[in-house]
């Protein structure tokens, strides 16, 4: 197996380092444009275990890429603790209904009552395994508790999620019994995920940079370092989109990797987090517009940045689904021809 | 005159901080709500003089803050270049067209020749001034090339402006032309509004936090730097939102402000900024949401914070529109009666 990402995670020496794309399994990829053609929508693909694992696969054969990430969705939480979501084509996902006040809280299921019933994701993940038959390790992933309760307050994507930041301000209490199910969830779910084979699990905290400092330290950390403690059978990477003000806090969460974004320079991040993580990123995924010596020239710098050992090569954020796949060859070729 | 804002904005000593909000003349106030209801749109109220006067006034009226912001928007600068905009209710604004190419760079318009056709804003400067009698300071803005540039390529908000961010990593040179050209047209708009009566200019990056630190240095901070050095009659106010990877840079520029945004919390922001410059922000607009004494709390705690003195306080972001106007009042009057 090639196992240069777990080494990488575990702080462990490589030839090279690691590289894969946060949304490398999706439109960036003929393949996977081809197969969701023909389907009824996103959801379709999520909860069909054959389908999740052939798109999962598919980055694997194209890009070569050194992991695999299960096709899935971090919404898939909310969901089975009683509020569904649509994927509307074009504008991102939504929810009919939402949590208006804090008695809409307690009638959510959680924990291991609502993890079970993500059985699709436990079997996709069994599958992946199988078929990828140790080529590279498979990642699992879920959201972190304040960016899936931002969903379940606003309804669908947002620039200010402020209806999710009023209901912080305005029934903490409630803010919390709400993050604490989502939290039980979670953990009920990731340890389903370890079982089923993933390798590596992501924690996704893809709003937490529209929090204040103090909101940040209250509302999400003590939830993500629950996750952290609980999962202990796998590395835990730790990725607080825009939280440059928690990278301290994360660097001590005990967590394998903390992912970085592409506000954050190598040396900066790597004095916020400390010198005990792996860390993960951060390439601009609009670089991969670029012309492709342009590409070379800035993965090249990052690496060179970041150190080739304790890093793991990603963008700084999902890769854009318009980006020519090319390009996105042009940098992991890059990666893959890395001797330092 | 009240001249709080413009002896804190120079350093000199005052009373207590002065207070304003962003965006505080709009849809939190009734009276601007009935105004509104009366007219066609949006644009109507920026391009009277009359109109744009009257709800320039009305928070200074109802909320007795320190300082007024003349009514307008940022993308009245693109409208002279020859790219107008629309604002769509509920959506915000809209470009029918937009920059494709490099050689639509060339058509546009700029310097004087667009700045001249903004003779509305000066007209509600010099009528604002005339009300106001000395009340208090009226500030004027514009944004930063940048940000104004990013709309001209996107043609609408954006989570992630990824078309404008692609723009400037293939086409870097027409790109440099498109900021040149905003920012001719910038410095003569805002000559203009000081010659007209503006006490204060702030330029807003609202969108700073979307680029890395590398692109910002490059196609953001000179274009200020420049607009910065042209404006040397009245105290300059740089709002860079959400890039805190470049408050160093901001805090050596010719300007006397420095914005804040909430995810900054006053000992770094002043750290980070020197000790040279005013600060002003920075509470979370969502704390306007909650109870009347946490309000009070999280305001005094921010004074604190910040001190007493080079210190402006405002919100880290515009107001929200649906914000309580009690709870607005709440905020400005804890500021009004804080004495150190």
């Amino acid at each position: 197996m090639n196992d240069l990402l777990l080494r990488a995670a575990r702080g462990e020496q490589v030839e090279r380092p690691p590289v894969w794309l946060m949304r490398q399994a999706g439109r960036i990829l003929p393949q996977y444009r081809a197969l969701r053609g023909k389907l009824s929508g996103f959801k379709e693909l999520v909860e069909t275990p054959e389908l999740a694992c052939e798109v999962t696969i598919q980055p694997v054969d194209e890009l070569n890429v050194d992991a695999a990430i299960i096709f899935s969705d971090i919404l898939v939480v909310p969901e089975v603790m009683g509020l569904s979501y649509e994927m509307i084509p074009g504008k991102g996902p939504m929810f009919p209904m939402t949590i208006q006040q804090g008695s809409d809280v307690d009638n959510l299921l959680s924990g291991e009552q609502a993890a079970v019933q993500l059985d699709y994701v436990y079997k996709a993940i069994e599958l992946t395994k199988q078929e990828l038959a140790g080529r590279v390790p498979l990642i699992g992933f879920a959201g972190a508790p304040w960016t899936v309760m931002a969903y379940m307050l606003e309804g669908s994507g947002s620039k200010t999620f402020s209806k999710a930041r009023r209901f912080l301000y305005r029934q903490p209490i409630a803010s919390r019994v709400l993050l604490q199910k989502i939290t039980d969830t979670t953990i009920a779910y990731l340890k389903k995920q370890v079982k089923a084979g993933a390798d590596l699990i992501q924690i996704f905290d893809s709003w937490a940079g529209i929090l204040g400092p103090e909101q940040y330290a209250e509302f999400s950390l003590p939830y993500i370092r629950q996750i952290c403690e609980a999962i202990t059978e796998v590395p835990v990477t730790v990725f607080a989109k825009n939280a440059w003000f928690a990278l301290d806090a994360v660097g001590q969460l005990d967590c394998d990797v903390v992912g970085i974004d592409w506000n954050t320079n190598p040396a900066e991040a790597r004095s916020r987090v400390g010198a005990s993580k792996t860390l993960q990123g951060n390439l601009d995924p609009c670089l991969l517009y670029a012309e492709p010596e342009t590409i070379q020239q800035a993965t090249r710098d990052m690496i060179e940045g970041f150190g080739h050992q304790q890093y793991i090569v990603n963008l700084g954020h999902g890769v854009y689904p318009d980006t020519p796949l090319d390009n996105v060859k042009v940098f992991v070729n890059e990666v893959l021809s890395y001797s330092s």
